[in-house]
Order: C-alpha cells, then structure tokens, then sequence
C-alpha cells in the first residue's frame, strides 16, 4: 500500500486528527505474533490491571473499550439504574456530540446544566439534583464531569474534591470524562489520581485516542461499590475487542512510563505557545483561559473563512465567531509558528 | 515494552485469537504521521469506497466500524423500523453470543429458526415469515443469514439466490453476516460477489478481523433502498472511530490485492487438514461438513480434558460432547500435525 | 350518546371481547365524586393491597398497571439487570403476541423453548438455563410461564411448586404471566395462592380485565427480594394511571369477594360445555386438553370460512386448519349452545 | 363495595385529582354489554374517527392510548428516526415529569431550551435547531410544544402560526402536547382547529383525562405525511388497550357536543376565579398570567405549610416559595371561595 496523505501537514482542528505515537505502533507489534486468547483473557490485558492500579490505586480496575462515547456510556449505565438520571454541563461532550448515544443507546436521562466555563460546582449540581423519590422525575444519581473541559478549562484537585463531596453527601456519584485527562494532570503538575481517586471521583472514562494511541479508551473503576455489570455491560454495548491484547499494549506502552506525559505536556505546551503568538495579533481575541491544550479566539469571519480554506479547523459558536484550535501531541512550534503566522496574514489582508 | 507472550504458540479456540497481518501492520504504518481529517473524512476512507465497489459493484457503499457485533446491529437497524423484527437461524451469532446487543442496544426483535446445519432455507424463512400487518407480531422484515456459518458450512450463490428470491418475494430484506465471507468465498473459488451482490443479498456485515486485521468490520449496503441514517446510526451507537483512516488502510490492504484470498485459503486448507488428520484417529469423529475452516468432532470427554489444559479450544456441545477447531489465516501445517499428534496421543492414552 | 352495538350479541373469540362486569362498573361509579389524590397516593389504592395480600400473603404488594404487556414488562424488567435474559415457552404471549414490546421497549432478550402444550418444565428450563457467566451469552435470570398457558392448559400446583424449585437452585427468577390466573385457580379449585406465593413465584402478572374489568392488570410482587425499582419503572414505562383509584376500586370489586371465582367458574364451564358440544359432532376434532376457558379445535378448512363469515373468531393455526374458541366471565349456556349448533349446520353442509 | 372516600371534597392540587364526568360515565354504560371486537376494531372506535376529524379536520386521525406520558411518547416517536432529536421548553411536561420515558422508554434525545413563560417561539428554536447533517449532534427533527403551557400560559393561533412556518422552513415538524388543549380553546374562544390543524401542528397528543374522562388520550395525526407506524408503535410501547371500545366511547360522549367546553369553561372561570379571591389578599401574590386553570402565587412559606395540611396542592418553586393551584372541571364556585377564604385565614394569622 502506498501512501496517499501528506505525512508533514498538522492541522489546529483536533487533537484526534493526529495519528499514532511511534512508541504505540512499536507496542502494537510486539504484542503481535502466536495466538492470544480473545476478548480479554490474554497476558497484556492482564498485565493492564497494574499499570491502571499504579495510577489510580488499588483498587483500580480497568476495562479497555472502542471509543470515549462508549467509554462514558458504558460507565454512566454501569452506575445507574434505568430510571436514574445524569446531571451535566450543558456543554458536556455526552450532551453535545455523541449523536444522543446516552439517551438512544443508554436509555440514560441528561439533566444538563449551563456554565459559564464548562465546570460544574455543587452550587450548579444542586440546581438539578432534587426530586428525590417523586417517581415523575427521572432520579438524579450521578454527576459527569469532564477534565478538561470542553471548553479547555481545568478542575483543580480541590474543586473536583469538593464536588464529589458534595456529591456524595447527596447520595450522588461523581463520573470522570477523562478524554483528555492526561492534559489537565499535566498542566496542574499533578498525578492523575490527584484529579481522580483521591478526589473522590467514583468512575473514570480514561482517554487514549486523543494522546496517541491509535484507538483505545478504558472505563476505569476507582469505587467497586459505584458500578456494576460491566464486564457484561462492555459486550451488550458492542465495545468487547476480540482482539484486546493490542488495546492493552498500547495503554501499557503510553501508561507504564512517562509516554502519557509528556505528550501532554507537548500538546499543552503548544496551546500555551498558539495563544501566546496569535494573543498578540491585533484584532484577534483569546476568549477562554487556555489551560490546557485548546484555544478558542474570535476573529472577523471572513479571517475564519480564509483560514478555514488553508486549513481545517472548527468555528465553536458561530453566533460570536469564535473557533477553537487544538494541539495534539506531535504538534511542534514550527506548526505553531506557521499557524500564527497564517492567522497574522490574513489578519492583516482582512484590515487592509 | 517487552514482549509478555510466545510468539510462536498457536491455537485451534478460535480465529481470532490470531493477531495481525504484517502487511496490515505496515499499512497502518503508511497511514500515520501527520495529521488526517478524523471521524471518517481522510483520504483512506474516501478511498475505501473504490476497494469495496471493485469487489462488490458500483452501488456498495461501506461504512467501517469497530467490531462484527456492531456490524450487525448497525445493519439490521438501518434496515428496520422499530416494529420490524429479523429472521435468523437459532445458531446465528447475533442470536447466541452477541450479549443480547440486538434486543438490549439495537432494541431489535430476533424470530430464530432451529436448522440441522446453521443454514436458512426458503423454507424455514416461511416458519417465521407470517403475520404481516397483525400489529400484536413484530413484523418480519429481514432475514439474517451468515456464512461461512457458524457451524462451518458454506451457502452456494444458489443457496443464496433462492433464498434472496423468495425473501423479497414475502416483502422481506436481506442480511449477509460475513464475518467469514472470505472463508466462504476462497472455499467455493467464487468472487465474494457471487455471494452477495449478485445473488440479491441488500446489507453485508463485512468481517476483517478474522482474516488478519487488527480491528474493523464494515457494514456494506449493496441496495441502496435497503437501508437509512448509517451515517448517524454509526455515531449514535458508538461506532464511529475518531481516527478512521487507520480502519480504512487496513480494509485497503487487505481487500486492494489477494491478501484476503491467500488468508482464507490458508485457514481454510488448515482446516481441512486438521479434519483429514483427526478423522484418521480411531475415536474421534468429525462430526459436520468441514467447507471453511472450522472442524467440529466429538471425543471422549476425558480426552476433551486433558487436550484443553494442553491448549486451549471451546467445547461446542457439552451434552455431545462436541468440540470445535478453527484455523486461522497464520496457522501452518506444522501446528496442524502438532495438534493431530496431540489428540492422537491423548486418545491413546485414553485408549490404554 | 346512543348505543351503536348489540348488546346480546356474544363470539367465541376472546375473552376480552367481552365488556365490564356490571359490579366493576358500579365499583368505578361508588369511587367516583370529589377529589383524590392522583397517580395511586388514594384511598382505594392504599386499601387494594390488604386486598393482594388476602389471596397472595402478607408480603404480597402490587402495583396497578394499564394492561398486560405492561405488567409483564414492567415485571421482567424489574427482575433483570440490562444484561439478564429471561426463558420462556415459544408459545408465550411475550414472545408471540406483544409485538415486540419486551425486546424494543423493555431491551429483555427472550430464551424460547418450544413446547409440546404451551408448559415449561424443569428439563426444558435447562435447555436454556446455561452460559452463566459467559459474557458473550445474555445471563439466564427469570423464567416466565403462563398460567393458564396460551394453549388452554394449566399448571398444578406440584408443577409449579417442582419448576420454580429447579429454577431456584439454578440462581433463576420465576415470573407467572397469570393474565388468566384466575381461571387456572378455579379449573383446579385451590386459592390462586396455591399457584403462586406457596408454589415458589417471585413475581405475578395479575390480569383483570379478561375476567370483567373495564381495564387494570397489576405486577404483584410476591418476593420482595426478586424485583426493584417497580415505583419508577412503572412510571418510566408509562403505566402510571393518574385516576388511579378508578383501577384499585376494579380491583378490590373483584377480589374482595368471590366475583373473580365466578367469573373465572363460568368462563371455564362454558370452555367444558362448548368442548363437549362440539367434540360430538362428527369431523370436528378438539385438539387441546380444554382445562380452563379456551377451546382448540381442528376444522375443514371452508367449514372455518363460512363459520367466521357468521361470527369472528381466530385460526390458531392455519396449516393445520386449527382454531381457537374462547369463552368469557359472561358467556352463557345459550350462546354456547347456539355456536355449537351453528357449528354442526356448517359441518352439514360441508359434507352433503 | 362501599365508598371510602369523601365525595364532597375537592382540592386545588391539579386536574386530574377530579374523577369522571357523569357523562363520560354513562358513556362507558352505554358501550357496555355484549361483545366487541377488541383492540380497536370495535364501533365506538370506527366512529370515532369522524368524531375527531370534526374538530381537527378531514385529514385528521385519532389512535386513544392510555395516558398522556404515552400520547407523547408515541407520537415524538413516530415522527422520528432513531438519531432524530426534539426541541422543547425546558419545562416542557416531556422533559420534566414523565420519568425519563421518552430517553429511556422512547430513546428520544430532547433539545431543551429555558423560557420565560413555557412558551417556544421561532427564536428560541434556532438556539436547538442547527447542526443539521452532523453526526455528532442527534439531529433536530420536531418542535413539541405545550398548549395550555406547564405554567398555565397560552398560545394564541397566529403564536403558533409562525412557530409552525418557522419550524417547516427549518425542515421540523411540530408535536402539540395537547394534555390540555381543551382549555386554551376555551381560554380564547376559538375551535380546537385553530390552534393545530390551522395552524401547522403535524401531530397531536390530546388530553381526555384531566377534562373528565376516567382514562384515554389519543394520538392525533394532523398531517398524514409527518407519521409513521403508530398502528405498531402503540402496541410495541404497550399502549393498544384490549377493550377500547370503551375508550372510544368516552371520547365521543366528550366530544361529539358540547361536553369538552363545557368543562374547559368551568375549569378556566374557577382558575380566574381563584386568581382574584386570592389576588387581593394582601401578602399573596400571583406571579404568572392565568390564562387557562393554573393559578401561580408566591406565598409566606409558613403559610404554604400550614395550607398544605389543610388541602393538598404542590409547591413549584421552592426556592420563591411559589406554589400552583389547579382548577377542574368540576371546581365550583364555593370551592373556590372556600379555600381563598382560607388562604386568606392563613395569611391572617401568619401576620399576627
């Protein structure tokens, strides 16, 4: 097979327009050859268990899955029953674009709430968690977070603490979207289990497509009392892999050392920088604190419009003209610099 | 990371228990680096289209997904309303070992037919195919019938013609589960669009893992009229890969040249020899026609035993006393003749 | 208004063909006037359950629904996580007769076993009973059997009593359908509890308005540890009358005294004397043991055509030229006599 | 069997604590006795379909369910594909009250958007309707609207006039949850037409119980072209009532003179009623237009409780201390007056 795609081009669209870190493909193959037992019952999905538990505890269990839509849907179904309801960010990922899968497949009730920053916090929580025992209300009984946010904010260890305590003390459990846990861990400084267990988070959804895997997402158990089924539950959702000993050896390849690391810190990095370069571009407004890897700006439209023909990329809220660019783990400050320099050209060509 | 497991250790459990192809490893390879529109929009996928037509006409269109269980129900539900129930034979995969993802996910009624050889016929459709604008029966409005079937026998594309006749007769849709169609097709030395296309079958699930993928099933609609919202569908029920392009690069190696043909014949001479082989032991009988590349056979219990704790395979009748054998597209003569003489001395011992 | 009916006119098609007991009627007529709490927090709601718990004992609770398919769902669906599967005869009104509505609504995947007269038994449970623990096999956990079954037969007591004891200790649920418990009780003469509580039933679909209510089925639970959730499930499921005082005043009309025993006495009665009337004439051939209220019989096929062009009723089944006749809580001497009659004119004429 | 109730008292809790009108009553009389063919196949129910098309015009058909959570659930689902999402008010009856039954029962994802007054109007809309061919957004399909609103508001013809071109343009149907459609014709005095069919509603959930049957909704289909399968997706969501002949029959003796505005009348003269006795007790204020049978007011929480434990009502708002009162079609006007006399006591001594 030939190639048929520019090997060097990046774009700012999303962080799962990258392909495949070469330390993943390499686990890939040397997890190949001879015959593995299918579906889970091999020696690196076994081995998994470990590397999870090193970052989340103990206690930690994992169960490889597809994808983040079905990482969160398996996990919110694990912890509900099936008139128990979620609350969420309006802007929430499961909310938003996951084509209705919570409500379609998961037959799961969303109780969404708006933010200014994509957080919640108990003050926002509590605006839908009520009704308690009134049978017309779909029964409040988890909280989804996601960290970061879509909106490319960041929960600190104590705000996701006070949340889950909060949550707990209303007889609620706390889920993580953790897509792209790794770059909230890696912009606070933090090891992940700070965001996560020793918060009091109860489920994770543990993102590994978007920090370099070629496909692979967990849902990971931090509190065995919180969630159940879901050894059954990953099949009847068509996310068993047959083939899952090369979805554990990519997670042990990006979570055994410090792969998960640094290529957060790379992508996050380079927001940092993207923001920094166009931020200092006259007519162009950075509208969000950038925290992790995402920066969201607005520009004239027809600026976007030029942009968007040189280079793919997504208007967020096309009422503010504002859009969001994303770096990814192999994005290099030559890509940025270039960016913002397209974005300075046609900044300029749209004053003149 | 470090290899965990013996590359060199083959088994008869099951044909995914195989890993990857080396020219589906490299075509991954060729696809990564840089960055690729996600979610289905790359130049892989686009081109996948043109792979998929040269093999089964100019109006299949292909939509890859995850794995076969996803496959099915994607297909099914894209081809019925939600009154409309699918025909099957009892043994099907979708009715025996989907975790009831068809009824609990798909929300899809199954009206199974029992079947001496895992076969339909028009027949047997007929013992389902009744109750036509009765609203107290979930209407009949696909047959679902696999092949190679789950029991190793193989429709001719006369079986299939008559079949597809008589269903489109009753009102009714055609399903192909091909989780093993190339094992079909290299078993009768006919294009995989004997099997389908021009036989009338509407909507293909398309099997690649069995044959030497990493991951990746394709739902293919031959009849355009036969199915609706795949595109939506895909996402709602958790299939749509964010970084596709590496799904379709796989599909294109195999499917561009004869990897998929040399695979399947490969897995399928196993098979035959493995039944040559053990049907040669005094003790032990082969029990259904070996046409792909399974081989069922029924042995002493205690024999069963002691061959399972040497290497691992599924008992597939308990009360028989049955088991089954697969070959894969990676098995050699040599693990063929290694495990006959195994099962040749644990019937000797048996013997004793 | 006006009558548009005949009010003398009776068939032999179903049992809820037949309208409302006049003392169900009144029954709604004394709950009627002024103001009560709605969706079942009312007097005659709260009263209806010392009137479950007289037949079905003290820690029988119950829960009015709307209609059968309903009560069966709802019930299933309590007794099941999203995993579980329930076991049934093939003949069973879930899996023939509701269109679907466990599968598409519930998301329950349904075990079949064909039966040789509509009854399960401890062997044939076990040929669905297996795979525990498989996660590739929707987990066995309720058996649902029909009492009396859709074929006119009924369970003892001791079967009854042997089945759920089997199910039991195979860590199996036993969920009756008991749409005509009522008449399965007054075919044997013993106390419905007879059939249910002390025979070993976890949960009972109580069916009212084939034995004269004007609507109102209920899910009574007879072991509070087999179900969960059914408050919400009910309402989720939409089956939460608003003016339920109206189905518990039905219910407590029904049961408070002997009107379910007569009814149910004279609908069976009437089964016998139509049997025996029929079974006279020469050609017409009763193909079903008749123990409760239903009738099957064997016909020439135009003796069925001209008979059903006089007054409906349905063919059972229509390669074997069977129908079936039902007879209802308000079926009486004279019609039976007159059908039967018309019965013997058609056959006449069939054979001069 | 005796009455356990008072069949003086009434509250102000909501419009279906009432029971039935006496006509609705004799109505099911009448219908009674002999046999009918059941599921719909009946008298009452052929005639009824002129019954309905005199209000909502030729086109018009009617099929009754059983309550109003389902008139919602099956007609959303029937103007839907299964990626096909509903834009409604935030405090829409279907968001808010029905236990999740359309996202678990119905697998509808529900696009809601806050207003002011429970009102949707072509602004609001496009805050939901966009992202038409994106396969991450469950895609816009229905407006559903409420008329009488949840907060007792009304839409006026031309109101819904252009909300339904505005909706038509985007390509969206218009669901009308009508639970209360009787009231707000009879709150502006113009045939039920003008608010739907005149209007542009494609598809009608109408409202039987709360203006005084004993049970029954119905789906309406306005627009042939904007449904499908309801024959089907009735029975499947459990909604095809055995004996409805009754049902048919109670909807004929509402509709066929003058009964339903009658009641309507009644129902909204005691909620205006109820609004000015209270209005002019100093200290109570009622806070949202009384357009229909609602009356909204804020009162001294001391006060609610102590009113609450003299006649039952529901409190709204808790955080405003704002309650809600209804008005039935059995309200009178010593009712009214009796109970703003005691509000007006309790008032009293919550200023001692």
């Amino acid at each position: 097979m030939i190639p048929r795609h520019d090997p060097q081009l990046k774009t700012f669209a999303s962080d799962n327009y990258a392909g495949v870190h070469p330390e993943i493909l390499q686990a890939i193959a040397t997890a190949n050859g001879g015959h593995q037992t299918a579906y889970g019952d091999d020696v690196y999905t076994e081995a998994l268990q470990e590397v999870f538990q090193r970052h989340f505890g103990e206690q930690a269990r994992a169960w490889p899955v597809f994808n983040g839509t079905a990482a969160n849907v398996v996990s919110l179904r694990a912890m509900t029953a099936q008139w128990e309801a979620v609350i969420c960010a309006e802007s929430a990922h499961i909310n938003t674009d996951e084509g209705g899968a919570p409500e379609v497949v998961g037959g799961i009730k969303l109780l969404s709430v708006p933010t200014p920053d994509g957080k919640l916090t108990p003050e926002l929580i509590d605006r839908q968690a009520w009704g308690f025992g009134d049978v017309h209300r779909a029964q409040p009984r988890v909280v989804s977070i996601s960290n970061s946010t879509e909106l490319g904010t960041v929960y600190t260890p104590d705000e996701i603490a006070a949340l889950c305590a909060h949550a707990h003390e209303r007889g609620l459990l706390v889920h993580l979207d953790g897509s792209r846990l790794t770059n909230a861990a890696a912009a606070l400084d933090v090891p992940m289990r700070a965001l996560t267990t020793d918060a009091g988070v109860d489920v994770l959804s543990f993102g590994g497509t978007k920090i370099g895997l070629l496909y692979g997402e967990a849902v990971v158990v931090l509190n065995p009392d919180a969630a159940r089924g879901i050894d059954y539950l990953r099949k009847t959702f068509m996310q068993l892999s047959s083939k899952m000993r090369f979805v554990s050896a990519q997670f042990e390849a990006l979570l055994s050392g410090d792969l998960w690391l640094r290529n957060a810190r790379r992508a996050n990095a380079m927001g940092r920088r993207l923001a920094e370069a166009v931020g200092d571009i006259p007519g162009v407004e950075v509208t969000r604190p950038v925290e992790a890897n995402a920066v969201f700006a607005v520009l004239p439209p027809d600026v976007i419009g030029r942009l968007q023909k040189r280079m793919r990329f997504y208007t967020w809220d096309e009422a503010r003209n504002e859009v969001r660019w994303m770096c990814a783990f192999d994005t290099t400050e030559a890509d940025v610099d270039a960016f913002a320099e397209a974005v300075a050209e046609e900044m300029g060509s749209a004053r003149s």
